[in-house]
């Protein structure tokens, strides 16, 4: 399968699920489409905590179409699944948004962390999820983001458990794909972040962590999610966990 | 001399040259301040061609003391020279402008290419200038800024011509550099940039080319600075050439 064909199957309602774990090696991104009055303070809060939201690209206002390299689709319905937000409240988390677009709509997409998945599988570094999911547990932490005006919130983290001799060379692989969150912002010592227990993720599912493992975290898009409620704008738009907009493109190591 | 006593005297009047070539090892930044009207726009024009205007910090809206890491400066008076701007006409080159600051002007410091001289230097690639002068030729290109609204130009490079056995070594040294410009984005043939006389750059001085060397082009800042006059914006204000602002902090390889 191609990325143009599951976008198509997202578009004609045939595929509603995640994309995590499809299409390894493609981009993946998460999506976040905000009102024009608010685009320069998400860019801005985006720039300023830039590991945690990678820009990968900006559409137009107005324009549902994305255009970047070889990659020409409509993000009102090539992501299975939305949430849209009025005021800082989840109203509903439909699979199409066309009705929700708005003349004044710019569509950002930022990089996630299934990005380098794939090369640290190949390097032969084991990478737990719990049974029957393809996402990390993810932690909302004591620390602040970089505030842009009306935009505030946690940083978030996203952790990984490895083994203590996997991880230098799991910070080595990662570091090479910024689009990815790059390389881990916080190794061990989960206290230092305000986790009291990694086994109660705020979100995603709770870890596997064997003997010897060590808890690993990266910066998790997540972060600009919950920013975008404080915001009290009159509507934004995000993907729903785990179900992100495909590129065309490869991911290549910087 | 620290970058603090530095700046102290440019405010005091008692510097008003070009920084380029001082305080070698500290991050040395572009000045473009434009109304908050224009500064999504202006921010999406440096995302979307962040190799040629890398983003190291923005002021809030109307406040014109930049706070970044250790640094603290009052961007009215700490550079050594500006260019005002007004409907896309230089209308003045002072060397203080808080008469010209407004309640909605938004500062944006770009790294320069400044950054890496030095460590080019220590690993023995010579960087010949033209005598009396610390800056390379800048060509404008036949190639086009990825535009952001009512921001476009053209792509604008700078030129350092290296023996050829030194190339290779440059490329990997200043790429480690992204608040520089990072790794060149062209190297030789320099008619595929539209630029048919290296002798005859459009900024700075005639270039020092020896037999035996190769063209080397890196994006260049100018290329926002081209862009801002198009955007026929009520103000925007940018440092004088040369006349950057010098960060308290040192420039760290990534």
């Amino acid at each position: 399968m191609t990325p143009q064909e599951l976008r198509a199957d997202i578009a004609a309602g045939r595929m509603t699920g995640p994309t995590a774990g499809l299409l390894d090696g493609h981009q993946q991104a998460n999506l976040a489409i905000v009102p024009r009055e608010l685009a320069f303070e998400f860019l801005l809060f985006c720039t300023r905590n830039s590991r945690y939201c990678p820009v990968i690209a900006v559409t137009e206002p107005g324009d549902p179409i994305l255009r970047f390299g070889a990659t020409e689709a409509d993000l009102r319905s090539t992501l299975p699944r939305y949430r849209v937000w009025r005021a800082g409240e989840l109203v509903e988390e439909p699979t199409d948004i066309t009705e929700y677009w708005r003349a004044d709509s710019v569509g950002f997409l930022l990089g996630c962390s299934h990005t380098w998945e794939g090369p640290l599988r190949r390097a032969g570094i084991p990478i737990r999820y719990a049974p029957d999911t393809m996402a990390p547990p993810v932690y909302v932490t004591t620390r602040a983001a970089h505030p842009a005006e009306r935009l505030s919130g946690p940083l978030v983290v996203s952790m990984r458990a490895l083994p203590a001799e996997h991880v230098a060379r799991a910070v080595e692989i990662t570091a090479r794909y910024p689009t990815g969150h790059g390389a881990p912002v916080h190794i061990g010592a989960p206290e230092a972040l305000g986790i009291t227990d990694l086994h109660a993720p705020d979100f995603g599912p709770s870890p596997v962590i064997e003997p010897g493992d060590v808890p690993v975290f990266w910066a998790c898009g997540v972060t600009p999610q919950l920013a975008l409620p404080n915001a009290d704008a009159a509507y934004a738009i995000t993907h729903y966990p785990g179900h992100m907009f495909v590129f065309d493109h490869l991911v290549d190591a910087s």
